[in-house]
């Protein structure tokens, strides 16, 4: 941590803050320069980030130095890249894979439909929601439990892991039950108490940046999973906020390159949601690949005039194995062994 | 929803768009333009929220006319400003209440020593937070039950009614016990499931803006609320997030009136969190106060610096009263009643 | 200038940056702790920021320490206010001035009568725009000289400053002949051509802050003037864009103090474009006021429904006096002397 | 342009904007619903657009359905790609360009050797500024005309066409004589002055997205340069301002395509101000490559650790050959015929 004094800042000032570096447990490294002091503080984590010295007399600001998450950081493993493997699939390193399925899983025979489509095109897992968080009270909450039992039947039938997501703790069991992958939505990234109950369940985790969380509030909310001992975690860019109307998120392909950097887990983009339009899909999810992604979660439908919910966004289901083609190769040329080149 | 077709959209697909929109029970009036074909679906909001025409041939975009909420509207109330009386004190209409009290209830000195503070100056209730939303799984998370209880006393000992934060549904009962307002924190405003048991409490509801969601996602919220039963819900501006680096957020106070628009709710703002220092908090609460905010949520530590949490953006107990009196008088010019006024 | 080195810097790397701040004449203190190590480059604004060390080996970041500005910073003046003295008019320190105008000149009576308007109810000065910045190359683009005479003559009968914007330099001659305070535009507060310009030409200059300008470029902004030797500027305030669709710009109060912290100028606010509708001008507008604001830039019109341009943001001359009232009633609580006081 | 009046309109309010809309040369469509009305206007862009009546009585808010430019619509020429020719080298369409070279022109050496190693590479133009905006007054400007005298040289050798940066439009000439495509900055992306002039001139023009600007805005920015008769424009998406700390600019890759459905102008990218680093370059040019852009201008510097300007995010021209071989297969992937293909 480093304490930028004011100019202003008198030398009893300088030797406040100087004091309570050191009664926290750190040291003090204080730099004199013409115009104005810098004290850095030298300590653990557990240490220096007690120091909130904000308000403190003559302190301009304070400049953290050290990354706040430890588990989740590049540093970690020295560089080397978590790979998962879930069911069978290997995501991560140089390992791409590609999930795929309905926004949600609405009836028997489109769930099927969908997740034979996913396999044959050669998608790597299926992903369904059987609980959806909408902003409208008023809109379609999902199957629930009866989804789980349809997103199994899928895995049965196709051999495919699946991924859905939870949003209440009391739905924990079944979907622990059906899951191979739990999904932790956007708006619940920093629902710290979902993170930490699944965290202790140990299955995989996909975790959603927030509409406007930063890289470092990902790799935090990723820290709350990790802590409680599941290491299985990938990290997904789905869009943010801005001020651009022309589309619904902003999808943001630099966070893959840096979170790459960041951290050692795995990163993968979720380009539908963002896009919005069947249309804007297929070139965002080149992008992702070609940027370095891990894998893309995407959605399709066999009849996507017909879907409940998203089925503008959705990728039809019969154009589904050219996509994974043109992904692949665009996944190829940023360096991944696709599936065709490792089997 | 006005369905606004492409300009190279031929006459049958206007003719299927118009056949979707009577298939679910809503009227269509095409508007034909010299360059493209408008139509308008008339019905409602079940009917027509079900429309997810955006895919269809020749459908260029869909654009809302109605508002998406109904509960929360100041339609429902004509005009008429909802009045919130808890513990004998108002709020909304001609009501000013200013909600004090420390982030975090850390002992019971310095609860009972803020709360005396807050109840001699004139401020309405009593705020601090048992549990914490966290971003570090590595901070301090809160006192838990031990902290309702120190609420509880103070407000014995106060008569001020406590303002406590719910994040965890498990903690639903003891915080229902201590509360006489629930806060549901700006990372859970779309936490579905929790905002769903709160309404179905009955205890009123104060609701902070999400980081990044609009006015609209905000009373959406709040119709999640409304829909189980609880009337007394207040919305709470606290900063949103922008690219500007100079302060943690940007506190919107053109949401202030524009809220007060679109819904009968009292609007109160909390510019504690978004100035994170001290010296912003009295100009941006006369700034809110005469903005026309039916209330202000601050920070209040009877010693900030040896605060456990946000100590830099607390006000000082000493200098309270102070600055309750100059709020007020920024309320008295933006037409509120104030305390003393009133009595 | 702090460079921050990877945790895995050789010593040949941190050896090769301290041998490269020397180089560029600065001093290298560099404080070594367990993880990793920091080095403060200490010396003036020239040497320290030609470091351009981000890609040299072993470096993670370069944080800034010293502001980038001199002559806009506060501690130029250490810590007095700059007052500016206009046409008799005071702005800025205790004084709070209110300055009214249509958006547009469009003719010798809409602006003889709004001129009046605004003389009668207290108004400091007349603004009015001459040369107009159209987003749309098919808009009205302002009546150009024949405006300026207009604004000459609204001056002769009224006395009241005139400010104008200048968009092109090729108008500055019979800009600066008509204009007491020549107002740049947010859309060119980067223009630094036309900032050096101005700056040479001595008049005051209104500086508005760019849509998605941070504080600090706004002061670097200031920065181009003031060095040219002009030292009337005042820092304007005018809604930022944020992802909110609910208006057209969010305006951003916090940073009326936060300007007042970093720099010696004034910071008056303009409400009128960020709201985009009449009915929220007058709360903003206390709001600035109570936010401790020295000055009010405000849309008048006698007739708005007619206005060319921007009319349903224009307060109605006939109820101009009131809202110069409220306002200064407004900037009373935050410690203004406004003018009745001050006769 | 669609009306939507409010729910508590009067019938004479109704009827008053049908009279409104009559008496502007448009058509009135009304619609009836049951909660409230809308009116179509129907009409040519230069009749509905003077249609000001936010502000009128009962109108709760107006939508507009058509696009506020035309000549750079798509429609214009019925989804025709414009294809650009610029000394030999083609560039949208099925054409892809790689546009390469220093930041800034420092030296004759530093010159001649980028443009040598961009040309030896398979680059198709030579990019390098003479006149630069910086956000510092301190910091260097730019060689001027004898950056201009370089750039030539380049040229002369290389026979590679020249773009370069226009700022002031006193230095319109020398620029002219120099630049095969005149840069218009994002800076400068509302300087309407600037946009007119060079419009006029009829080189072609390379339009930069503004930090916060819309693509609404950069498309009637392109319209002020295509209305004065320029047509080989393109737009160039340069990374926007959102929230996000961890790099300069958030690359808006999304507007690619949208771009390219909103206009039959060529996109292209500018990967190296967002990024800031070299590392993120490379990821985010295939990424670019891979969404559809139509081209991308790089910066590439003989010697990147001894730039004067931006040297941390510039190609290091050994690396070039490859960096042009990824980016170019990145393209195919995307549909594109790179230079080897079409030779």
């Amino acid at each position: 941590m480093m304490i930028v004094m004011k100019a202003t800042a008198s030398d009893e000032e300088v030797q406040g803050v100087i004091e309570r570096v050191e009664s926290a447990g750190a040291r003090a490294h204080p730099i004199y320069g013409e115009e104005l002091t810098v004290i850095g503080a030298i300590g653990d984590l557990e240490h220096t980030s007690r120091l909130e010295l904000e308000g403190a007399p003559g302190v301009d600001r304070m400049m953290p130095i050290m990354k706040p998450y430890k588990l989740a950081s590049a540093q970690l493993k020295d560089g080397a890249r978590t790979v998962l493997e879930i069911g069978g699939r290997k995501l991560g390193g140089e390992h791409f894979a590609i999930i795929a399925g309905p926004c949600t899983v609405e009836s028997r025979e489109q769930t099927l439909t969908a997740a034979h489509a996913v396999a044959a095109a050669g998608g790597a897992m299926f992903r369904g929601g059987a609980y959806k968080p909408r902003t409208s009270p008023y809109a379609f909450q999902g199957l629930g439990q009866e989804g789980l039992r349809l997103l199994q039947e899928a895995k049965e039938q196709t051999g495919l892991p699946i991924v859905t997501e939870l949003m209440d703790l009391r739905d924990l069991e079944p979907v622990l039950e059906a899951a191979d992958v739990i999904q932790i939505g956007a708006r619940n990234m920093q629902n710290y108490t979902l993170l930490t109950e699944v965290g202790r369940a140990g299955t995989p985790v996909l975790l959603k940046r927030g509409l406007s969380s930063t890289l470092e509030e990902l790799l935090m909310a990723a820290e709350y999973v990790l802590k409680e001992g599941t290491e299985a975690v990938m990290l997904c860019e789905r869009g943010i906020r801005t001020f651009e109307p022309a589309y619904r998120f902003t999808l943001d392909l630099t966070a893959v390159p840096v979170l790459k950097e960041l951290s050692h887990l795995p990163v993968i983009v979720d380009p539908s949601h963002a896009a919005g339009r069947r249309k804007l899909v297929t070139p965002l999810s080149l992008a992702a690949a070609a940027a370095g992604a891990d894998g893309i979660i995407v959605e399709v439908h066999p009849e996507p005039d017909e879907a409940i919910c998203d089925g503008p966004q959705a990728l039809r289901a019969d154009e589904f194995a050219t996509y994974v083609e043109l992904v692949n190769a665009a996944a190829t040329v940023a360096g991944k062994a696709t599936v065709d080149a490792l089997v």
